[in-house]
């Protein structure tokens, strides 16, 4: 292996922790594009392992890490692609069994609390452990959504710290970037204040609106008149609930410091609606197109 | 003209007041499909007047009503196609102007006002006025936007009163079901608690999230990184503001009852968040995901 930064630096394995649609797309991905001599997957569920094999997402698929530890050198790679919460169940199974180097990253959606996981467990933030997220949800889930192409022109947004090594660092970048995703990288904090705002607010709001309308909302009929601009919350509200309760416990802080803002936000309008303040409304109304248009302008750049 | 309610009514001239994306897509429609002699458009503004004529969405278009009113025989049909706050000045045109006993339809997208509003202008409600309103909302606007498609495979609300004429009623539906549409039929009431629920609610709080991201969160890179959730949010609030303001003034009471509902149910998520209250998100969670599992299922039915 080059000690320069500059160069690709071989992968010999890749192990995926998680063989659902984050880390099944990660090893398809891979897999496909010959990024590595090996994709080896690990899922708990003995099923989800024989599947993963089965449609080619990995070559290899086990049930525990303890069964290929043994196997792993400095030129590996692993990635760990479970709900939040989860991921400190497997940084312990790493800390215990796994002797080499490895490059360690992951895929979880808060990163505030894998940061204090991996202090806990190792002692100190491990150098060749590179935080990572891809910002590419779905209302999928599962090995069966696997899509090799998921991340391409997606963004990804890597949270190093300051005992990051660069050289890990690179190597997860490159990985991301050959599945053609945009890697962005900037702080833990700014990471889950920006996704709390941004993706987990939105989240809370989307099932808090479906479950009002299908429980509070005294209509047996209300879905079957529902309109355009409520499938898109449904939509938003469809996606992994084991995932989003794991969110939501893991960046609490930033989600409620958001949802408050939201909420004093809403009263606003509730008021302007109450006392038909028509100037309020149509500013607010006008500066929200505004926000889009200016935000579809910043996605096609 | 026969007297037979089975029969399609014969429509000479069709008149649409207001061509933008909703009276367009139906004057265009119509005119494609040849169901009437002549489709006429009035603009208050000339250049879309003119522009209407120039792509082909109307035969001849003028800036009033008063420029064709004494062509209009009971052979004929207006539709009205303007923000739910104007169709009151409309009506007022049409009382003032129109002497034929033409069948009046509209497409506002809240009733109640405009039941009240043709009560008073009219002195009781006219049997010829059949109350309407398509569920075929989109980010476009304007007569550019007229598309003679859009209404196919879409829902349309009629919501008859009890002095509407069953005959003026099947003309309208007709009208609807030449386009594609699947006509269902409410009461007035009905169809605006149902829409504040499934689209006036939805729209008021994706307006909201986009403000507090846009204004209240003190983070400059905030739309840079946004996820997807976010975006479905945008495009909800990239709606025309005038019809919106519109529609928060006109259903007032209705969306502010479903508003009063979702924010409990807000605070109830609020407080299970911060207790961490597992049990609940996960119910939460997961019966929004079965409510939309079954909202799909009935759209595919």
């Amino acid at each position: 292996m080059s000690d320069s930064v500059q160069e690709i630096p071989f992968i010999r394995k890749l192990v995926v922790v998680g063989i659902g649609l984050i880390g099944g797309s990660f090893a398809a991905g891979l897999k496909n594009r010959g990024a590595c001599e090996e994709v080896i997957g690990i899922s708990r569920n003995p099923d989800q392992a024989k599947q993963a094999v089965e449609l080619g997402v990995v070559d290899r698929a086990f049930t525990s890490l303890d069964e290929i530890a043994t196997e792993l050198t400095d030129e590996d790679v692993i990635f760990i692609a479970v709900p939040t919460l989860s991921v400190e169940k497997v940084l312990l199974d790493i800390h215990r069994c796994v002797t080499a180097k490895v490059t360690i990253t992951d895929g979880a959606s808060v990163k505030g609390n894998v940061f204090i996981a991996a202090q806990k467990i190792f002692g100190q933030m491990p150098s060749e452990f590179v935080l990572g997220h891809p910002i590419a949800g779905s209302e999928k889930s599962g090995v069966t959504a696997a899509n090799p192409n998921l991340y391409e022109n997606h963004r990804v947004i890597l949270t190093p710290v300051e005992s990051t090594s660069a050289q890990h660092l690179l190597r997860v970048t490159q990985l991301w970037e050959i599945l053609g995703a945009e890697v962005l990288t900037m702080t833990v904090e700014d990471h889950d204040d920006v996704l709390a705002a941004t993706s987990h607010l939105p989240h809370a709001i989307a099932y808090s609106l479906v479950d009002t309308l299908a429980h509070d909302i005294a209509n047996p009929n209300i879905f079957r008149y529902a309109a355009g601009g409520f499938r898109d919350f449904t939509r938003i509200a469809s996606s992994d609930p084991v995932m989003w309760h794991d969110i939501m416990k893991a960046n609490k802080a930033a989600i409620l410091r958001s949802l408050d803002l939201f909420t004093d936000n809403l009263q606003r309008m509730r008021s302007s609606i109450e006392k038909e303040d028509s100037d309020y409304l149509l500013e607010v109304f006008s500066r929200a197109k505004e926000a889009r248009d200016e935000y579809t302008k910043m996605l096609k750049q």
